[in-house]
């Protein structure tokens, strides 16, 4: 069965969750958000295009930092209101120069700060 | 610093999306969402716990399937917005008794399926 953006479930905003994972370390990177067009651009470009919310513009991962993510494979869920990017992360995919976005784990009931920012 | 749920970041309907994964095969599972009391009671329990969104009640996962997951850690994303949890997950994380819910993949513009039910 072809591909179609327009059978994915968004929401109110027309948006879909993409999670984006590290194709040779499975690391999970990020989460952000994808609009049918950015879905559309994803898959013809390769380089994964996000919506940015705050902006309200789309978001070509790494266009301004340099540390892109080329997709290797979209793949979406069983209810088709989620999306998993396998990706080949160039750089720290966090705007806080760490590896992921998810770098802070909840221990013993406190925050601690798992990864450090890489050296730039 | 102690972790307080009230300080994350949760959409108009209260919930923030929560990705599980694999601890051991970093494979990813799925995505749900919890609400503030769902966070509390996935870290207290040690057994994630979504909110169903569907059904507007908890959503112990496994309870009734049996396809537990226990929480090994909980992590937050840069912008506190999106959670991910490191389980140890019994039995397929799908309802279509699939490990993961993300089994279907884009591939040549058509939709492959990647990953085959596991026998009941």
């Amino acid at each position: 069965m072809d591909f179609d953006p327009e059978t994915l479930r968004f929401d109110a905003q027309g948006l879909i969750p993409c999670i984006a994972q590290d194709v040779n370390t499975r690391e999970v990177l990020m989460m952000a958000w994808m609009s049918k067009a950015s879905v559309t651009r994803t898959l013809d470009s390769e380089k994964v295009t996000y919506w940015s919310r705050s902006r309200q513009a789309f978001w070509v991962k790494g266009e301004s930092s340099g540390h892109t993510q080329t997709l290797v494979e979209l793949r979406l869920d069983c209810d088709r209101d989620c999306l998993l990017a396998l990706v080949r992360q160039v750089g720290p995919a966090c705007h806080t120069n760490r590896r992921s976005c998810f770098y802070t784990a909840v221990r013993e009931g406190a925050e601690a700060e798992i990864m450090v920012p890489e050296a730039g």
